[in-house]
């Protein structure tokens, strides 16, 4: 019912629990590209799974906590963004996100998040917002970084992926920081 | 982050389980004008029983079930439209509303619930929608009638309050008239 | 332990979760024939979900809503009838049956309707009891107007069945109805 | 709905969730009559705590557990006789009682208890029921005696009550003790 | 992290829900030969049964109810001891054991079962523990008369193993013998 | 049952729901002193909250999460360590600790802690723990020193307190650094 337009003929939706097969088939198309990137439990491998993902956002979304949003190209789905956590009483939340090979280079995922900051700092009166990635991860870093983000340290061996223990950047945003790089950005 | 335009400075948007403290102060305004209309379990006397409301629908909403969203009329929340139940194997969905006094007279209970009909039939595909009010409710049955609904039955004595029995009327609506009422009213 | 004596050498019993095996082999023989006429979660395959069934329909007792009963022909559990609803807050509940087709044309499933008509009524205070069936099933409706309901409105296309969507008839009898009924029939 | 016949006008009924009010005025009557002689669980103070045991016992009961049951003497709830445990893979169970003072002397426990060994043995096929009773409750051995039991062990200062630790008598009878014990007395 | 010395360079410590491969090891080993001595519960066959022993011991002493420890011999869980049941504000508990073969003629068991009488009456102040056991299990009733346990009655087939129900013996100590037996044993 | 000596008449224990009394009386001692420097949801302030944070600690330890251990000097309970997580599949921990003011000064939770490394590195086998905490807390993070920790980080304004946003220092200590450093200080 509910659509946000990004750029490039592209829209961010809530992404639901009655979506598991579209969920399921973008997960087909994204599983192998996004596997060394993204947490071990965001990767399933057919459609129970991929119910079982948006299940499980959309009870901790019940709760106030993490939301689940979809990238939608041209009809397709062909990624999103997520609040992995968000704690209101705290104020602070962090911030993820994923997207199958056809749609990179569009800048969605960063035009994505923008909406997301927009809203837990608007909205919602949130005074911090994080970003975790591999520290090899140079796409990912990218987006922290075009966000205004700062590189807060280096979570060292902390991300085990295919025999091996990668870094973990930590990167953040606290609200008026925020606010100054919107007003500089024009965006 | 997502809302919908409705007339007259009106947006509909999902109602969430972190306004609670702004539908309960709307509840405050709305609770005497709606009470005799609306199902008892939806009216709660604090912001606690408003809690309790925002997370039952969100867990079902959870479980692709019932769905509950605000109508905010410069600025306010004024009332909503929901899905009572929705349900999406047997292709059928019941929709309901409430509005405080203030907000009346506008025609934002049909508009939003223009916006439902077409995510059900269009969006989600089902065949079949219902709305069911008292049979006194003049206000109601008439937005059931403006959304080109039929009367079905009259389920008599089936809804008690202060001390008496009322009948409940039921109407709807199936996918190829509202199609029809779609193209014919220009809406 | 207890049972209540119907016509024909036939006993009314509460169905309960140590019945699985018993249910299961009366499900056996009646599947087929009461799949088009049930409510497609009662239909179950295997031992399995009959067990769940009964399980449901008691953790739903113990919560004083649905309550299941078996009818018992010479011994043979032959089908029963079922509060599909019990609401004693709002006073209405509603009557299921089903039945074995080797059990059929002995009024079983009516007398044990009676049964349950008399409890509610009589020792719950009830107000009103439902009856729904598909609007083509002239057996069902038959029961309804033996029971003396009265045919209060008719769901259009609300029923899908092997790729059909039929009507759906809403029959209901209130407290003081069924006083005159059973004073009238003598029963 | 269902009921069994007792002897001098009293019968024996399921006692279950929606019977909370008149349990709990019940419990006012028994409660210091029984205090000394049930489990500390089972003395309720109010109508809250009288609803919970029989939730407890209902959904123990769902899961073809503990089961309770009442004893009604001219209309009036005036005790009961409970499965404390039923294990149908251990074709084992343990049997209790409760009664208010003005019902004593008639012999309903002992009846009571009859029908649950009939049932349990007979259309359970269970092997072995059990009795628990402090070993100064005269009272409660005696119906064990009445029903035939064997009193297997004592077990020292098992039972806490008012500062003291009783002891704890163990009764049981088995499948065919209760078969003969049956066509003995002829009852 | 904890342990605590036993003889012939054993230990015994808590057996947790990470030590489920170790376990289900040890269970390959033991499971024959106990098979006709513990709880049928406790018999598992894979890794996934192993884990939920442990998981549901532990879960129970969440509770302050159960608790499970592991024998190592030589770094080999070999076999354990528990509280079967534990009942704080009752004052008592139920202690049981199991062992390997190869482990068996150590007195590990008895050594073991003394860690838990010393904490059950000195550290958490109960009053009561029992030990039931086959009537036909010399081993076990031997440990119970070595830990100065009396033997308190005799349960007639309550025990069903290989087709046969058969005696279970209840064995107990109260808190003073336990002092006694301590003082003259010397242990 | 068990327990670890640390230096100074003191020793390591678990830290169990029936200790809630005893824990609560320490919260009493040490609720002021704390409150700045621990997690919101540590400060309890009766016997139930007390209750409440060993039954989620001995909860989580079921799965294997979290676990709660207190260090009693001179039999009194004065503080303690905690896994704050603990993650068997990623190979990391997190490990917090807290102190009443009496028991400062005697390096307690330095050896405490050194017991919960050792634990997590060689009995675990974990290849990573971490150590958060105010960056103004120079206390604590002489603790992460000690112990041969590195700091990795420092994230902004994500602790609050008393109306101020703090920062939080992230420390470090992998498993090859352990044992370098338990070889080096000889400990």
């Amino acid at each position: 019912m509910f659509s946000l337009p990004l750029r490039d003929n592209a829209r961010l939706r809530p992404l639901e629990t009655w979506q598991a097969e579209e969920f399921a088939a973008h997960m087909d198309r994204a599983r192998e590209h996004i596997r060394p990137w993204v947490g071990a439990g965001f990767i399933t491998e057919d459609l129970a799974g991929a119910r079982a993902t948006l299940r499980r956002y959309a009870e901790r979304q019940a709760a106030d906590g993490a939301r689940l949003h979809g990238i939608w190209l041209d009809g397709t789905l062909v990624g999103g963004v997520m609040f992995v956590n968000f704690d209101a009483a705290a104020g602070s939340c962090e911030i993820g996100c994923w997207l199958e090979p056809a749609a990179e280079g569009h800048g969605l995922v960063t035009e994505a998040c923008r909406a997301l900051l927009d809203w837990a700092f608007a909205a919602r009166g949130l005074h911090r917002a994080q970003w975790n990635c591999r520290a090899d991860n140079a796409r990912s870093s990218a987006v922290a970084k075009r966000l205004g983000m700062t590189l807060e340290g280096v979570r060292r061996q902390s991300w085990p992926y295919g025999g091996t223990r990668h870094d973990t950047q930590t990167w953040a945003i606290l609200a008026p920081e925020w606010s100054a790089h919107r007003g500089a950005t024009g965006n």
